[in-house]
C-alpha cells in the first residue's frame, strides 16, 4: 500500500469550525478493520423526524452497501435513523456473502440504537473482493453508542479517511425566516487509495425541516453541479455514496427548491467537491475548465469532462504547458457537437486561440507565465448556442503513477 | 520536444523485408518542415487504375488534409493517383490557412506528377496551429519525382516518422488462382510525438485488383477490427488517416468480401495496430483486452475500452499488480449491460475471479508471477450473451508523464 508522506500542496489551511446540528451526533472508534490504532468505524445517529436523500455511484458492479442504501432513501422518516462508516474494507464484488455482511452490519446498529434496519444507512471503503469482518463492526457498537455527542464530527470527518492526506469539511450557516439554519458536511475521496480505486463518501447534516422528496429533488439537481463534475482519473468506484439529512431543529421549514437554503447547500457541496479534487492523487494543480456556447447543457458537459479526463491535457497542465493544440484535439475527440473554425479557448483572461486558428494577440511567454500559477481555469466557446457546463479537476503528475504503479500487491 | 533516447522495449526485431507492389512508387527527401538533416516528405505514385480506399479520425476538429482526402475517397480511378505526406507539421487548428496550404501542396504534386489533383491525396503530422510552410514542399516534387522507385518502401516508413521510436512495416503474400497477391503496408504513431499528439498514419499497398466501393467496405470491416481497438491513452488525433491503395498490378481480380485477400489483409492491419500501440508512450507492457459473453458486440467493445483505457488499470499494469478490483471497476463505469455476480476474470489462462467474488482457486502469487510478462492478456466473461469484442493497449507509466509533461514548450 501506497504510503501518505505529506499533504496535498493543494490542501485548505485547515478543518473548519462545523456549526453543530441538533439531532445530529457522532462516534468514531479504532475497529481494526484493517488499519491499526487509527478510528474507522463512524456512527452518526440522527433524530426522529430526520428525513434523508442521497446519491450514489452509477456503476453497474456497485458495491453490497450502496444497493442497501439505494432500497432504503425514500422511507418513513418518523422514527430515528442511522448512518454506519467503515473505512479499509469496502465489501465490494464480494459475492453473495457482501449483502449478508451489510445487513449483519445495519441490523446491528438497529438493535443497539432502536432504530428500524430500513432506516440505518452503511457505507464501505478500501479493498475490494475480500469479506468485510463485520464481527469487528458489530462489536464496538455499544462502545460508538456511548460516545455519541453532536460536537465530534470532525473526529467522523477523520474516522471516514482511508489515505486521504487531509479530512474535508465545510459548512454554511444562512438566516431564513429570522432564524438561522446551519449546513455542516464531511466527506472522503480521491487521496491516495490503495490497493483499489478512490472512493468518495460525502454526509452533510442540516437543522433544516425538509420534507423528503423536496430534500432529494434539491440533492439530485445540486451534484450533477458539483460532485458529479469532479473527476480525477475519469475512473468511478463502485461505492460512490452522498448523503444528506435534515434533521428539522431548526424549526425552519424549507418548502421552495429555490432560495437560501438551496443556495447554502450548493456552497457546501461545491466546496466538498473541490476539495475531494484538491487531494487528487498526485495532485499539484487544481483545474476548472469552462464550456460556454454550446447547443445543450449535455454538449457542455460532454466536451468539459473530455478536457479534464484528458491525459495529453492534463499533463500539459502539470508540465506548466499552455498547450491549446491538446484542447483543441479533446473537444474534438468528445463525440459533442463543435465546429473547428468557431472556436475561442482562453487559459485564465488570455484568449488564445479563435476562428479555428492561434489568437493574433496571443503571447507564448504570456500563456507559459499564467501557467506557473496553482489553480487554473481553460475556458471554451464553442459559438454554437447558449448552454454551458463547468467541471474540475486535477493534474496528471508522476506522483499520480507512484501512488498507482510503484507497489506490488 | 521530447528526445527519443531509445527504442521501445516492446518494438519487433527488425523491419520487415517489404515485397515490392508493382505500380506503386515512392521516394522520401528531407525538406526542413521541422527537423532538420532528415527526411519528412514522402511521395507516392499510383499507377493509373489504381483504386484508393480510407479511413479517417472522427474528431470534430479534424484537419485540413483529412478533410481534403475524405472528400477526394471514391472518385474516378482511370488515371494515376499520388500521396504526399510531411511530418513536422499537421496544419491541424491553422484557420482558414489551412485548406489553402493543402490545396498548394496537392496541386503541386498534380501539376509535377500529370495527375488529376482530386487524386492527390495528403497526410500532415506534427505539431499543429502553426502554418504549414508548403513551400517547403513543392520546392522539392521535382527532386522527389526523380528518385521514386518501387523498392523504397522503407524509406518512406522513415519519413513519414515524426517522433516514432522504430519504423513500422508489414506484409503478407498470398496465392489466389495461382498467382501471387502482394501486401505491403506503412504505419507511424503512438511515439513520443511532442508538442503535441500522437498521430496515426497507414498507408497500404496491394497489386490485387479490387473495384473501389469493395475495397472500401473490405477496408472499412477490418478498420473495428483493428486500428479502431488499439488505445494508447484514449486521445484522438485530428489528423489520423489510413489509406490502403490497389494497383492492380498482380492481375487477380478480387470480387468477394471474404476470402484470403481479406484475409491477409487483416493480418497485415492488425500487424501494423499492434505496432503502433507497441510504440506507445513510455510502453513497457503490451496488453490484450477481451471480452465476451456480451448482449452486443458495442456492449463488448465499451467494456473492452473501458478496461483498456482506465489509468487505475493501466498503472496496475505497469505495476505488475493482478488488481482484478480495478477491472471489476472498469466494467462497473462503462454504462454498457454487465451483471456484477455474473462475470468471471482471466489474467492470461488464471481465473481471478468468478460469480461476484475472487475464485477459490486463485492465488495471488499465480496472478502476481503472470504479471512479470512483457505481453499480457486480461479475458472478462459477462456470462449475458453471445458477442466479444478485443482491444489492445500498453500500461501507463513515468515514461508517459515524461514525455507528455516534463517540458516546456
Amino acid at each position: 500500500m501506497a504510503k501518505i508522506t505529506h499533504v496535498s500542496p493543494l490542501a485548505p489551511a485547515g478543518f473548519p469550525d462545523l456549526p453543530v446540528i441538533a439531532g445530529a451526533e457522532f462516534a468514531s472508534v479504532a475497529a481494526g478493520i484493517k488499519y491499526q490504532d487509527r478510528k474507522d468505524v463512524t456512527l452518526v445517529r440522527l433524530a426522529p423526524g430526520t428525513t434523508i436523500a442521497g446519491a450514489f455511484t452509477k456503476s453497474s458492479t456497485r458495491s453490497a452497501p450502496v444497493l442497501d442504501c439505494q432500497e432504503k432513501i425514500g422511507g418513513d422518516s418518523t422514527e430515528g435513523a442511522a448512518i454506519i462508516v467503515n473505512a479499509g474494507n469496502a465489501n465490494a464484488f464480494t459475492g453473495r456473502n457482501g449483502a449478508d455482511a451489510t445487513h449483519a452490519v445495519t441490523s446491528g446498529v438497529a438493535n443497539c440504537l432502536g432504530v428500524p434496519v430500513g432506516r440505518v444507512f452503511s457505507s464501505s471503503t478500501g479493498v475490494i473482493g475480500e469479506p468485510l469482518p463485520h464481527g469487528r463492526i458489530t462489536a464496538k457498537l455499544e462502545e460508538l453508542k456511548n460516545n455519541l455527542s453532536e460536537t465530534a464530527i470532525q473526529d467522523a470527518a477523520e474516522g471516514i479517511r482511508t489515505t486521504d492526506t487531509f479530512p474535508k469539511g465545510s459548512c454554511q450557516s444562512v438566516l431564513i425566516e429570522g432564524k438561522t439554519v446551519n449546513i455542516s458536511g464531511i466527506a472522503k475521496g480521491s487521496g491516495m487509495i490503495a490497493p483499489d480505486m478512490a472512493t468518495m463518501l460525502v454526509y452533510i447534516f442540516t437543522d433544516a425541516k425538509v420534507e423528503q422528496t423536496l430534500l432529494q429533488s434539491i440533492l439530485s439537481e445540486l451534484t450533477d453541479l458539483t460532485f458529479n463534475n469532479i473527476t480525477v482519473d475519469s475512473d468511478t468506484s463502485t461505492s460512490d455514496t452522498l448523503l444528506l439529512a435534515a434533521t428539522g431543529s431548526s424549526g425552519v421549514d424549507i418548502t421552495s427548491p429555490a432560495g437560501a437554503f438551496r443556495d447554502a447547500l450548493f456552497e457546501v457541496m461545491l466546496d466538498l467537491a473541490h476539495q475531494v479534487v484538491r487531494d487528487g492523487e498526485g495532485a499539484t494543480k487544481f483545474l476548472e475548465v469552462e464550456v460556454s456556447g454550446a447547443e445543450s447543457v449535455v454538449d457542455a458537459r460532454t466536451h468539459a469532462l473530455s478536457i479534464a479526463n484528458s491525459p495529453l491535457v492534463k499533463t500539459a497542465i502539470a508540465g506548466e504547458d499552455p498547450n491549446w493544440g491538446r484542447v483543441v484535439m479533446a473537444i474534438g475527440k468528445s463525440g459533442a457537437k463543435a465546429d473547428r473554425d468557431l472556436l475561442a479557448i482562453w487559459f485564465g483572461d488570455i484568449l488564445v486561440a479563435e476562428q479555428g486558428w492561434v489568437s493574433p494577440s496571443y503571447s507564448e511567454n504570456d500563456g507559459a507565465e499564467y501557467m506557473h500559477n496553482q489553480d487554473l481555469k481553460i475556458r471554451v466557446d464553442l459559438g454554437l448556442g447558449s448552454h454551458s457546463a463547468t467541471v474540475w479537476t486535477c493534474d496528471l503528475t508522476h506522483g499520480y503513477i507512484s501512488i498507482n504503479a510503484d507497489y506490488r500487491s
